[in-house]
Order: C-alpha cells, then sequence, then structure tokens
C-alpha cells in the first residue's frame, strides 16, 4: 500500500527510482520500461516482450505456464498439471503418488477437458464498447447493453481471425481490450514428479518459506494429432539466476482488489471472507473426512481437498491483512488524497465513492441468497453442475448472442462443450457429501425458504443428496452428449438433477441479474470514474487490478529478514533435513525415488528461492525469467505476507517463492534419469553450474 | 421421539411393555423397576441399585467410571483419562504414543488438577428452593433469589457433611435435588494403552460401527497417601455378555435436549448449532495446523484436537437429526397433543410455550455478543481463562456467598483452587493461535465494536495475541498461586492477560447476567410448568433431561440392521484387518505390541459390542452392568443416529458401541502381561470363556 502512494508521487514528480518499484502486474502493452530501464539499466526491447509474449501460456483451470522448447513442450507447476495428473490416475496407476514420465512421444497421455491459451494480439475497444452505454440508461439498461456490445465484439473477432477472442474489463470499467488466444485443447502430460516432493510439507508449508518443493511438470501441446512447433519458447536455464538479480515473471494473475474503496474493502472484510471462509472450512472438514474412509476414497478426494486447503489459507491470509488496521489506514489516506484531487473539489457533482457505497449495500443485503443459488454454494456437485448446464444450454443457445449469459456466448460455447463433455470420472460418494453439506448450509443461513423446502421434498438435506446423486444419470458422458444433443426438445431430461436445476434456476437467475445491474454495473461506472482520475493524476504510472490475463511483473532475487542472515533460496540437502525433523510422516515423507539416491545429489543445489517479483494466485507456473528472456525458474508460490498483496504491494516482508531452474535439472538427471527432456530442455551438464549460485 | 410417545401413551392406558422400552437416563431414586420388571423379568433390588450407585464414578473433566476393585481401582475410558494421561507425558515419556503400565503402587502417577465424585445421598429440596421464587418477583428477582436459595443449601450441607454439595437443577427447573459427593483429588495411573488402539480409526471411525477400539484406561484413588478401600465396587467379568442380554449402564450423561419445545429446538438448529459448529471448524483447522508444525507440537495440540474434532462430529450429528423434517413434525405432534391435554385447555392462563417462545427470541438477540464475550468464543486461551478467574476471584470472594457468579460459590472454591493452581503446562505458542483466530471471529462477528479496538489496542488480531502472550506470566503455576492469595490487594496484578480479562469483564457479566434472568429464568419457570403438566399426564414415567449427573439406562445387546446379519460385535481380529485395508497409516497404524503377538490373540474374542442402552456424550466410561451387578464392558461411544438421542431416542438403527470385558481381559493378558492387574481384577483364565460370547 505504502509502495504504491510512494510509487505514484515519485512518478509525478520526477523521481527516478523510487522506492520497492518492483511493485505491478503490468499489461503487455503497457510495461514501464523508461522505470525498468532507469532501476537496472535493462531495455525491454520489443522483441523481447514478443518472444515472452507468446512463449507464455495460460492453464485456463487456473495456472500459468511457459513453452520450453520448439516442440511444444510446456513447464508449469505440479499443482497446476495436478487436475489432469488426477483424471489419468487409476488405482492401478497412480500417477499423483509414483510420478510419470514419457520418454517416447507415443507414451505421452491426453488430459481430457483442458484448454490452454497462448495470446496473440491486444486491441483497445473501449471506444466501442462505451458508446453502447449512454449516461440517460438505467444500471440494467446499461448492463445489458455492455454485455450485447461486448458479445458483439468478440463474436465478429472470433469469426474474422478463429481465435478465442475475449474482451477483457481493465481498471474495474476504466478499459476494455480484446485478448486474442491461440487455444490448444489436445495437451498431453510428459513428466510428473511424486506429489510427494512436489508438494514436500504440504498444507503445512503452504505459504511459507523456507521450503523444499519440485512443483514442476511438463506437458505438450499437440495439433492435429503432432506436437505443435513453437518459434517462440522460453531456453530452459539451470544455471546463473542468483541473489541480486533482476527477474521477471511472465504470468495470469487471477484476481486482485487494489483498486477497491475502503468500502468496499470493508464488505470483503466483514462479509464475503468470513462467509466464503465459513464455506471452505466446512467442505474441507468433509472432504477430508470422505478421503480418510480409505486409501481410494482419498485418491478421489485429494483435487477437490487439496484446492479447498489451499484456498482456505489464501482467504485466511487475505482476512488476515484487511483485519490490519495499518493497511486500511493507508488505505484511507490513499483515498481522501485522490477524493481531494477531484477535478471539480471532493464535492463534484457525481461521487463515484458514494456510489461504490450504495453498490456495496445492495451487496451486503442480497449476498448470502446470491451466493447460495446463483454461485452455487447450496450445490456444491459436480452433478448439479452438469445439471444447470444442461438445463440453461436449452434457453440460452435459443437466445441472441448478445442476451446470453455470458458463459453461453457464441465464442465460449465449444470451450463449454469441450469442458461439459470431457470424459473425466465422477465420484458419487463424493459428491453425496459435498451436496449434503451445501444443502444443509443452505438451510442453515435460510431455514424458512421455501425453495429449500421444495428442493428437500419433505427430506433431510442428507437424505435427499443420497436420492439425488443416486437417482441421476449425468455422471455417464454419453448421458450429456444426448441431453445436449436433443436439448432443444427439452423431452428428453427427466433427470431428477436437471429437475433440481430448473427448479431453482429463475431464482438464481434473477439474483445473478440484480446483482449484475445493481452492483457490478454501478461499481464499474465508479471505478472507472475513479480510474480517470487517477490517470489524469498518475499518468500512465497506473497498472489494472488482475484479471486472469497476461501480465509482466518484475523484481529482485531477495531473501526477507525475517531470518538473519536473510536466506535467498533453500537448498537440496535441506529436503531430507526437513523429512527427518518431521519423523518422514504424512506430507513429509519422501518417495523412495529420492531416499534411493540422496546421497548422488548435490545438496547444494538451489532448490525454492525467493523473489520480490509481484505476483498472486493464478501467477502459479509463471516462468521466471532472466535479461535474456530465458526460463530460470517457476513461481508457484509466496510467503504468508504475499498474500496481503491481493490488496496492496506494501508488506517489505512479502515474497514470491520460486523453483529454481537448476534444481528442476538436478532432479531430472539424478533422480528420474530423465535424459529425452533434459536434451529437449538443452541441458547438457548440470551439477557445477548450478552449485555455483552462490550463497 | 416416536418412541417416547408410544410409551407415554402406553403407561397411560395400562400396556405392560411398550415399544423400545430401552428409552430414558433414569434418576437413581426413580428407576422404572415395575416396567424393567416386566419387560425382563429382572428385579432391580435396593441392594443392586446401592452398590451400582457407589461403585460408580464420576470424572469430573467430563467422564464416567467406575470402580472395580475393593483397593480403589478404576475403569474408564482412554479418551476420558487422556487428559491426565497427556499431562504426564513428556518429550521423552510420550505415554499417549507409548501407553503405560504401574506393576506395583509405587509406580502410579498422580493426575495434576483431576477431582473424581462418588454419589453418596440424594435428597429431594424442590420445596425449600421454590419458596425462594414468589410470583410478582421480576426474573432477575427470581433468579438471584432461587441462586441465593441453592447457594445456601449447598453451604449448609458442606458445613455439616464436609462433602461436596451440589443442588442439581432436574427437569428444567421441575425439581431440585440436593446430591452430596465423595470427592477424591489424589487420582493415580494404573493404566493406559497406546493410544494408537485405544483411539484406533481416529476422526474417521468416531461415531461409526464396526469399530475396533480398546478404549479403557485404570486408575487408582488415593487419600491420605493410601489407595482407598472400597465396599462398592462392580466385579470384572470377562465372559458372558453376548446378543439379547439385558444390560444397564449406570454413567454420567451431560445434557440432553428431549424437553425443549419446537421453537427452542428450531434455536438450536438455526442460530446455536450453526455458530458452534462454525467455530469448532475453525478452531479444528488453527490446531490442527499448529499440530502439524512438527512432532513436539503435535504433542501440546493434542488433547485439544481431539476435542475438537470430537465435538464437532458430535454437534454435527445433532444438527443432521434436527434437519430431518421427520423427527421436526414428531416434536410438534408431541407438543401439540400436551398443550391440548392442558388443564385449562390449550388457552390456559399462562401459556409455557408462549413464554418459551418470547425467551428464546431475546437469546437470538443477545447470542453472538454474549458467546463472544461471556462465554468466552473471542478469548480461546489457557492464559485468558485463568486471567478471568483470577481477576473475577478478587471481586466474587468479598461478596457474600449468596451473591456470587455459580462457579465462586464456597462448596465449590475448593474445586476451582484445585483446578487453577494445577502444574499443568500451557504452550504459549498454541495459546496464540487459538487466541488470534478468536480475537479474528469476533473481528468478523461485530467488527465496529469499541470494545474490541479496546482489546486489539491498534494492532491486528494476530498480533494483539502475540503481545498478550509473550507478556503475561500466567502460564507460571507459582505466579497464579501469588496472585490468587494476594488478590484482595489488588496492586499485584499488573499482568497484562488480567487487564484484558477486566477491560471486558463489565460486559461480560453484563451479558451473562440479563441472560440468566432474560433466558434461562422464564426458561426455566416454562419448563417447570411444562413438566407438571407431563407428570400429571404420564406419572413417574417421565426422567428428567441429562445433567451429568448419575443416571441409569437399560437396554439389549442387539446390532442394528444397516448390514444384514446385524453383527453385534466386532472381534480381536477385525481390528488387523482393517488396519492392512488402511495402509497401516495415520489412525489406523497399529502399535508394535500388538503386531508382535498378533498371532497369539485369540482373533475370535468380543471386541466392541453395540446395545439400546440410552446414552449421550458424557456417559463415556460408563460400566456396560449385567444382571449380577457385574462389569461386562465400558461404554465409549454410540453410531452416528445416536447424536439424534440428543433430541429425541427415536431412531431404531441408534446404538451405544462398548468395549467388551473379555477384549480387555485378552489385551491385559498377551499384549500387555499386565499380571497384577488381572490379579485384581479377579481375572484367571481368559480366552476359551471369551470366545463362548456367541457370533
Amino acid at each position: 500500500m505504502r509502495a504504491r502512494i510512494v510509487l505514484a508521487s515519485a512518478v509525478m514528480v520526477g523521481f527516478l527510482v523510487p522506492l520497492l518499484a518492483e511493485e505491478g502486474m503490468w499489461l503487455p502493452n503497457r510495461v514501464p520500461r523508461a522505470q525498468i530501464k532507469a532501476q537496472y539499466g535493462f531495455d525491454v526491447t520489443d522483441d523481447w516482450l514478443a518472444h515472452v509474449q507468446q512463449a507464455a501460456v495460460r492453464f485456463n483451470n487456473g495456472g500459468s505456464a511457459a513453452f520450453v522448447s520448439a516442440n511444444g513442450l510446456i513447464a508449469t507447476n505440479h499443482h497446476v498439471g495436478r487436475d489432469c495428473i488426477g483424471v489419468l490416475s487409476t488405482p492401478t496407476r497412480n500417477l499423483l503418488q509414483n510420478g510419470f514420465l514419457a520418454r517416447t512421444a507415443k507414451d505421452e497421455l491426453a488430459c481430457p477437458g483442458l484448454e490452454i491459451n497462448v495470446l496473440v494480439s491486444i486491441e483497445d475497444v473501449t471506444a466501442r464498447i462505451a458508446q453502447a452505454v449512454t449516461p440517460e440508461m438505467t444500471p440494467a439498461a446499461a448492463n445489458s447493453a455492455r454485455l450485447a456490445a461486448i458479445a458483439a465484439v468478440e463474436k465478429a473477432s472470433t469469426e474474422a481471425t478463429r481465435l478465442r477472442s475475449d474482451v477483457v474489463t481493465l481498471y474495474q470499467g476504466g478499459e476494455y481490450h480484446l485478448y486474442r488466444y491461440k487455444k490448444y485443447t489436445d495437451v498431453r502430460l510428459v513428466f510428473a514428479p511424486e506429489e510427494s516432493v512436489a508438494f514436500f510439507g504440504g498444507d503445512t508449508d503452504n505459504f511459507e518459506f523456507p521450503r523444499y518443493n519440485l512443483d514442476i511438470s511438463f506437458f505438450r501441446a499437440y495439433q492435429d494429432g503432432r506436437p505443435v512447433h513453437t518459434e517462440h519458447f522460453l531456453q530452459f536455464d539451470a544455471g546463473g539466476v542468483k541473489e541480486g538479480d533482476l527477474v521477471f515473471l511472465a504470468g495470469h494473475p487471477g484476481s486482485t482488489q487494489r483498486m477497491n474503496s475502503v468500502a468496499h474493502l470493508l464488505l470483503e472484510r466483514d462479509v464475503h471472507l468470513p462467509d466464503m471462509l465459513n464455506v471452505l472450512r466446512r467442505r474441507e472438514l468433509v472432504i477430508g473426512a470422505y478421503a480418510r474412509r480409505s486409501p481410494e476414497h482419498a485418491r478421489h478426494a485429494d483435487d477437490q481437498l487439496k484446492q479447498f486447503e489451499n484456498s482456505r489459507k489464501a482467504m485466511a491470509g487475505y482476512l488476515r491483512a484487511l483485519q490490519d488496521p495499518i493497511l486500511l489506514a493507508a488505505k484511507r489516506r490513499d483515498e481522501d488524497a485522490l477524493r481531494a484531487n477531484a477535478p471539480g473539489g471532493p464535492a463534484g457533482p457525481v461521487d463515484p465513492w458514494q456510489m461504490i457505497e450504495r453498490a456495496v449495500e445492495r451487496d451486503r443485503a442480497m449476498s448470502p441468497e446470491r451466493r447460495l443459488l446463483a454461485n452455487g454454494q447450496a450445490f456444491h456437485s459436480e452433478l448439479f453442475r452438469m445439471a444447470r448446464t444442461l438445463a440453461r444450454y436449452t434457453d440460452e443457445v435459443g437466445k441472441p448472442n448478445g442476451e446470453r449469459l455470458r458463459e453461453f456466448r457464441d465464442s465460449n460455447l465449444e470451450s463449454l462443450r469441450h469442458e461439459l463433455l470431457a470424459d473425466v470420472p465422477v465420484h458419487p460418494g463424493l459428491d453425496v457429501v459435498t451436496l449434503a453439506d451445501s444443502l444443509s448450509y443452505w438451510m442453515e443461513r435460510m431455514p424458512q425458504d421455501p425453495l429449500l423446502l421444495s428442493v428437500l421434498d419433505g427430506n433431510s438435506p442428507h437424505a435427499r443428496a443420497m436420492q439425488l446423486v443416486s437417482t441421476t444419470r449425468l455422471a455417464d458422458p454419453a448421458r450429456r452428449r444426448a441431453l445436449l444433443e436433443g436439448a432443444t426438445t427439452r423431452e428428453a431430461d427427466t433427470d431428477p438433477m436437471i429437475a433440481v436445476a430448473r427448479l431453482v434456476d429463475a431464482r438464481a437467475r434473477q439474483l445473478r441479474h440484480e446483482y449484475e445491474s445493481g452492483v457490478q454495473e454501478p461499481l464499474r461506472q465508479a471505478y472507472a470514474a475513479i480510474a480517470r482520475r487517477r490517470f489524469e493524476r498518475d499518468g500512465a504510472a497506473v497498472y489494472p487490478d488482475a484479471t486472469f490475463t497476461l501480465r509482466l511483473a518484475y523484481g529482485t532475487v531477495k531473501g526477507n529478514t525475517a531470518a538473519d542472515p536473510a536466506p535467498w533460496t533453500t537448498r537440496l540437502g535441506g529436503i531430507f533435513e526437513r523429512a527427518d525433523m518431521q519423523g518422514q510422516v504424512g506430507a513429509f515423507a519422501l518417495p523412495e525415488s529420492w531416499r534411493r539416491v540422496a546421497s548422488q545429489l548435490d545438496k547444494a543445489t538451489p532448490f525454492n528461492f525467493v523473489s520480490t517479483t509481484d505476483m498472486i494466485g493464478g501467477n502459479s507456473g509463471s516462468p521466471v525469467i532472466d535479461r535474456s528472456g530465458h526460463w530460470v525458474g517457476i513461481a508457484f508460490d509466496g510467503n504468508v505476507h504475499m498474500l496481503g498483496w491481493n490488496y496492496a504491494y506494501a508488506n517489505p516482508e512479502a515474497r514470491a517463492i520460486n523453483v529454481h531452474a537448476a534444481a528442476v535439472a538436478e532432479a531430472l538427471r539424478v533422480v528420474y534419469t530423465a535424459r529425452e527432456l533434459l536434451d529437449e530442455l538443452g541441458v547438457t551438464s548440470v551439477s557445477s553450474r548450478a552449485s555455483g549460485g552462490g550463497r
């Protein structure tokens, strides 16, 4: 927080090297080159930027990645790839437990339902979207008009270019950019280590440092059954990066709330985060209980369980940051300064902060019911999610493109069908416990809701969940395909889960509509006005909040001061010490493959290192890039203070945590003897260079 | 629920053997002898009853037990004894992990802070308490007058008899009985198995059947440094009990809500249980995270963690029962019948159900703040608990006995000092995480509370918890003793934790007072009126809700119908199969002592058996007694349906779960070679008799 204020003022008065200038998740078309040049003496050239942009990959299930060879090889985190690694596992072939290595192309395993994107171009379409909305429109009309304009732009672009085309809302509505992506839906697993070493320390060490995680996996993009040729990839470089180095992060931060007003942050602190945390905790506990019933149950629940643990810990960190009065006081000062700086003075004709306050009050009032029914808190169930999509598909595809719910717009239909029809296993027992828990939560929040009583149909939440899951046939992908294809006839869907989805759909849509027009639309207008004020005051030194689109961050490899001396990296040998200290149990049990070669590994190899590169969830898997544009590491986590970056890049103790390329190379060489992969990465000799990384 | 209605009607019209007549937690002075005689042909004689009553033992930390030898030997559950077993453990002597056996008296280990009670006599003092309250009193005045009358009765009894004397409120205020107890504060550990076999299956198998738990431990009561001689003890009997047998349970069920009105149950369902579950879940997760930091952290947190897991699972079961519309509908029918049956018709002059509704509304309105400040949800910290007691001690001991907070009345002061000054270790790191979480919860629930802001003193909840725990000196028992003894001078307590306790005390006391006079008092009056109506209609066939006082239940050894055939017991061999199926990890890892002798154990020995004996939390450790008054097993759990017994003994699938005496004897003989203990229990040959228990 403090940093952002300093940065803004510094730029205004012409300082060249502001304090903590590493702040920023910069748009690829708006990188602060002068500032980087001034601070590090490094020129971010057009070629360097274009190369990085086209090597960067987005995993649509929520992570980042990069091409690392000319033959479509992709490096991402193990925890980004684990959706696929889990789906490909069976009782007799547990890839999460045992890892995986395809030594030849024919051994590579296709990931069902996975889509990845590569950004091809960006076009500013703010004017085209803005002209669709006129000042005299009601919020609902403005929202509809804007959505229709966005859908039209996307559809025209998709038809003209055959590229995935998304209009991205930047600066909360201050600008609209059209992003065009190449998309790949044939993505195959090449290498994954055992999860016990990829996620060594588990939930305990998550968001902590020091760390010892080989959080990496490799995939390959295919097109027409052949590996894609990728002109732009980042050269893997096992040596080199060391304390004090300038590094870049090219990834897809999911969302941040740095521009939020104080009133909006208080809503987050007092309503949304506590509510989300309550739900996350209960789901984590019921899924955990399910997982402990047997090793097979554990395998089925593992992916959801890890997601819930991770989200719970992240949200708890967000809440901790917002419950700190120092952060909020700084936010208040920033806001007061910007309000005082208004063109018409603090009492201008339309005060956007007051607009936000009113929208926040509406949000607060509708929040429980909206989250339950529109966001699906009341229906935590893979089968219900499918049922809702199928139920809505019928209605939506019959409407003009611009009037549909956003996820059913033409430009997204192919991706939606790809995901819905993927042959991924559904675990009915798990669906029962999560659905029972969510119906029970609905009853806790709204015990008198007539809609709840209709859904329960005279049963307890637990009994109703059992009934629905055991009678629906949607677990069968062929059944889903049949319903989707016969969807316009409507007669086929006597499925009880679809019936429930239809039962709640009118209310769910109404709540969504009220939220989009009564909360999101005024927020967008207000934040757009504030963004204009900020541009006027601070010029280009403003980056938008994260939007799960490509951003470039830069920073320094640097330990924090919690320890003295502040270690910038851990070493491979540390994982054995930590495992022993913890008695080699649970998340601290090392796989046999590592224990076997303990004596052969170069224990001094840098393992996980920290940097000041700005990031947030979604950046997982982002390549760490050096001045030469080489791949020198991969971001996978941050320390607990980093979670405060959701609201402000302020705490000087906050750090991103990355796997060092040297550790990847050493593990591939010694533990996994992955010669083919090392060859493709262009690694020849590893160990001697790596240890040179310095202390 | 259904059962209770059937029972009541059946008694009214003179049926001798009502369906499911096993219902009831009967007062020792009001056992339904005629009914037992009619149903089982068994005479509960005065001698049999007196013997059982004086052999039964209450563990004041929340469990049940019984004398099982003439030399003060006591059998209880391992999980009842584990408070002490944990406190006696050190890094080098981990009794929870390794178990414990004292082969001679001098090896027995004294439990700090533990008090146990044996019921000596019961006296009905309803008239003396009732006459203190007159109809024209305000609720606050009535509550004060009643508390003063209770304190006077207790004090007079304590002075006259030197026995612990508690006035017990029965039928929610329908009757008051004076219970006099012998109390023992020198209690020593004799035997405990490894927790891995006492709590085999852990949280996963808790509240489930089939089960395989050796949930037993032995203690010995001492007086004046010598084992007490106990005339009344239950003879340990390893043979005999089998499917279909009549068995009794003599224990101390903690609390039930079976008499609660529907409005009151809805408050429980919609407000109290969801709130308590939210708190339990978050505490379980933060304590679990703390425990996973290292094996030493795990040892410190283990006891709290298990308590929270257990409570969370129990409360979830209660909520599941109340969210079942069938149970609530039956409750409504029962209530309607009783209201219609009123002496003055349904519209009598004072409708107690309306009184309850009004009290429930007041409870609902004050609930969040009261739970936070008066119940201590905002201050989950051992150190704060001590600070509050010390801060209040000063004020309370200066008042007349009848005007003090109940826990400070003369008859309880010795027990309170015993607990406060016990030399049990405090783990500051654990106190920080639980206090931080509870302050954070306070901010979530009441973000604008000026009292919260005073307590935080400009810090975040996390930072403030760190400050308080690291600066208080209350972890030192000598410091606590000094403060307690110099308490009337007040000058000594500059302790920051005591300062915080004082800061919130005015409000905490006010909330407690408003609750006791505005909620509890009208509830007591209303339920007393309802109880009178019930007595009029049903005669003596009404037992009061549980009050953590001695009760006798009876029932049948009988499997439930979830499996076919319904197994009434598991066998010793089953524990090895379940451990293997779960890969011998976590809560399913068997101790070395068992694996070593696997081939020597009689695998057919009955292990855990189920019965229809009515019970609830607090009954843990209750002896299972046969017709001869022998100790044939020990209750330790119930299945998930049993949790519904909190509100109604209705679900025919509900069962209590008990350890069979034969398994105890076989394990003592083969696994632990505890010859001295077996001799004292009077066990000579074990195995052949035990297997005869039938299938």
